[in-house]
């Protein structure tokens, strides 16, 4: 055995869940922002002196300034640009605003509907982590607080796309790795609907991958998984499970290709055409346990 | 201010380097396997719940017994599949065995020539790291303990392939991230011959990337920036820049395609063909920067 190897100063917060035993990831704090208990999680909001202002859910890092915008475009951008028309877009979860201000962003995206069910990760995010609650103001979007499972069995054939930007699952996303959350998804889309879903990471959630994607698959007439460098989750990377309703959808292909002009106009920092592609190019391990 | 946060165990293990101040990844150690100063360097290896057999060098990892495939695979696939007939291949530190190991398994591959300047990390590797130390055994192998730099100064126009897997750019490495280095590969290798080397991550040394990459193109006709998931590196990501002297040569284009049998003959968990190329195809922040 060793003895205390544990260097670690006080003012360092380290990320734990039982998700990902044994290895961990930890920032140095300036200063705790916010603590509060809501209805559904235990919400923190840090000043940090190397990752920008980060928020913190149930202890799991939800997304830091200096690297949120990987996140956000991908879980945005893969779905709206292979969907040759996505007017009208439904976001689930989301509630620090990311999404919204990438979904706001898309030339097509002419009508957002968010449903997030913590009006306290919303009200938290407008007042500390202005970056991304930006995506609230935009006048494209329409803002609900409520659960987005019985929000889906209320609406049928209405979006074009539905993102689901949820944390993990334990705690309140759980219902969103679900078979019948993908059924419900399902009808609430228009003919050619897409979906793209928040999925955990190979490297640690395989079986959390393989089970999403199945579910997916069962449901949507294509699908297929793709994955983003993110440096402050797990394992540095994070994936979403994508599906279409429309048998001859090319998931990995973009309908509406992003020039440089483009890309600075919406200051994609992450996101382009050809990243696009790459995004569900699969390393060995992952390829042929996902076939 | 905030009290003390650090709920980190006393047998974890942080990672602590001053190239990445401000976050790090700890995991749980099970048994402090080695321990030793050498001339070089300070080395620990550990047993783990979680990530297998750990090596440290200078408080850095290099390599986890769960994900260090990716590493290995990719250094080594990425310039020996674009090479068209890479022969005779010469490795610059690599001291675990596990870039021998790959580049061992290429089918043109006839001649491995390693330098390795820290005898004490081939023989830790030997004895606690057998799963990459296996490379060591290969009868394509000729091992020489001694500064990488020194020798390529005394080689010319001898090899096809040179891979450099060196530690990062602090401690016994840094000349091999310096404009110099580049020009002594060149001089030793082949006509048409290729380099890859270890090169940072662009999430936390895009600086080096550059830099690092600016000298390749220096001395190269063609060089290009790659990278690979790596969970338990920081940014969960490293990269390498490859470099030909063919001006003709497409770094992203494998010249020798794998099928599904020659992966599953080569234990290739990681790099298949797809794979290379996009490794290649870089995010925005990064594809600009790097033109």
């Amino acid at each position: 055995m060793v003895g205390n190897m544990n260097t670690l100063k006080p003012n360092w917060f380290s990320e734990t869940c039982d998700m990902w035993p044994g290895a961990t990831f930890s920032f140095e704090v300036k200063e705790l922002l916010h603590e509060e208990k809501s209805p559904y999680q235990q919400i923190h909001v840090f000043d940090t002196t190397h990752l920008g202002k980060v928020l913190v859910l149930d202890g799991i890092i939800q997304c830091t300034q200096k690297d949120e915008f990987s996140y956000q475009e991908m879980i945005s951008f893969l779905p709206l640009c292979c969907h040759k028309n996505p007017e009208k877009v439904l976001i689930v979860g989301g509630g620090d605003g990311g999404v919204a201000r990438e979904v706001a962003k898309h030339p097509k995206v002419k009508e957002i509907v968010q449903v997030e069910i913590d009006a306290k990760v919303i009200e938290v995010s407008k007042k500390y982590l202005p970056f991304m609650a930006v995506g609230f103001e935009s006048e494209k979007l329409t803002l609900h607080v409520g659960d987005g499972f019985e929000f889906l069995k209320n609406h049928t054939a209405e979006f074009d796309v539905i993102i689901t930007d949820s944390s993990d699952p334990i705690g309140p996303a759980v219902h969103l790795f679900e078979e019948n959350y993908f059924t419900l998804m399902k009808k609430a889309l228009k003919p050619g609907g897409i979906v793209c879903s928040q999925a955990g990471t190979v490297w640690n959630d395989l079986d959390l991958v393989t089970s999403t994607l199945r579910y997916c698959k069962n449901q949507f007439a294509v699908a297929a998984y793709a994955y983003a460098s993110v440096p402050t989750y797990p394992s540095g990377q994070i994936g979403f499970v994508v599906g279409s309703l429309d048998k001859d959808a090319k998931l990995d292909t973009p309908l509406l290709v992003f020039s440089r002009e483009d890309e600075k106009a919406m200051n994609l920092r992450y996101y382009n055409s050809e990243v696009h592609k790459a995004a569900f190019t699969l390393p060995t391990f992952v390829k042929y346990q996902l076939a």
